[in-house]
């Protein structure tokens, strides 16, 4: 099925463009309804414009507090009958607020193997604990940060001549691809989401053949 | 230059195993000066005998305090004359006392990819927490639990097949290959550790060449 998705950026926006160029090449079938900004000077809402996509910003700062904002966010994105959600550099912890209202259709992109390195900078964290693998990681969001079921993972060895950006670009051409390939096997319905079967559980990913290698 | 080493076991000592092996068929050029148990029926006492190593067992239930239980191995492995320390599925914490003896020449193989998964049983942990990819990891011990400096790693990539047993069962045999290729590596100066710059920071690995890919 054709996957309705919203897009929820904080910055420049480059794994919304690499969904754009997918949907554009017909690798991706999804459609972008919606892209909402935390800061009005995001630069992804230019690519989003560029595309034609309807753009939104919701300065967090404008609310009292985390709830109104969140509900205000629901709000936009289920009147653009958004199904799927993707944090595309979304800088802002989502609670129970937002993420009831999109169960299990939240997904994230993180430049570590989680569970090693959440939170901000992942990459200069990664080169500080001088691991010699790193990589990058999908998974559904909870209210843990960077902690939900993980649902793709791929791994990038660190070079000696890695600096914190070249890392990152590094790892962005494998974010852009590992998102694309698992936002497509959504769409191809060989990647589903079972429901934690017990309270202490979290719900499970199942693939229908192997993962994306990217 | 050939190693003086010196492993401490806790069980059955698979990985001490694969370093007699590969000393056997000359793959690693080193000397196993000494075996060190901390329980008297760890399995792995059996095989160091069998090899004609030297063994001993220090029961850390049988001194009153860390200090003492550690001041006893140091006294041992120095006694002969080990150079180079092997913790080889050793389940005690070392502090500051034994490490200052051995300082950057205490190494420990870890089946996950550190920092990920540190503490006991890392491959059920992994695979409860749902990762598709995991490994094992060499490194220097600190004081940290399975926190020093990473000298190797490499990775293994979780099969939907996988129990916690055959996962550990897959790991064992990266973590036998990684563990003498670095040890190789010391041997053979493609490996050496520079100390830490500063108090803040931590010794770090230098390869010539590219780390071991097991």
């Amino acid at each position: 099925m054709t996957l309705q998705l919203g897009v929820l950026i904080s910055g420049r926006g480059s794994n919304l463009q690499a969904i754009l160029d997918a949907i554009a090449a017909g690798t991706l079938d999804a459609r972008v309804r919606l892209v909402v900004a935390n800061r009005p000077d995001a630069a992804g809402l230019t690519r989003a414009k560029a595309a034609g996509i309807t753009t939104a910003v919701v300065e967090h700062k404008a609310f009292g507090d985390r709830t109104t904002f969140e509900h205000a966010l629901v709000a936009l994105l289920t009147r653009a009958s958004c199904d799927w959600i993707v944090l595309a550099g979304f800088m802002r912890i989502l609670t129970r607020e937002f993420l009831s209202a999109f169960p299990e259709r939240v997904v994230n992109i993180h430049p570590s193997l989680l569970p090693a390195f959440p939170g901000l900078d992942a990459q200069a964290q990664a080169l500080a604990y001088g691991v010699h693998v790193t990589g990058c990681t999908v998974h559904l969001v909870d209210e843990g940060v960077d902690h939900g079921p993980i649902l793709a993972q791929t791994t990038l060895e660190v070079e000696p001549a890695d600096t914190r950006d070249i890392l990152a670009g590094r790892l962005l051409e494998k974010e852009h691809a590992l998102l694309i390939a698992t936002l497509a096997a959504i769409a191809s319905d060989r990647l589903s989401i079972e429901p934690a079967a017990t309270g202490d559980a979290r719900p499970t990913a199942r693939w229908r053949g192997a993962p994306p290698r990217v």
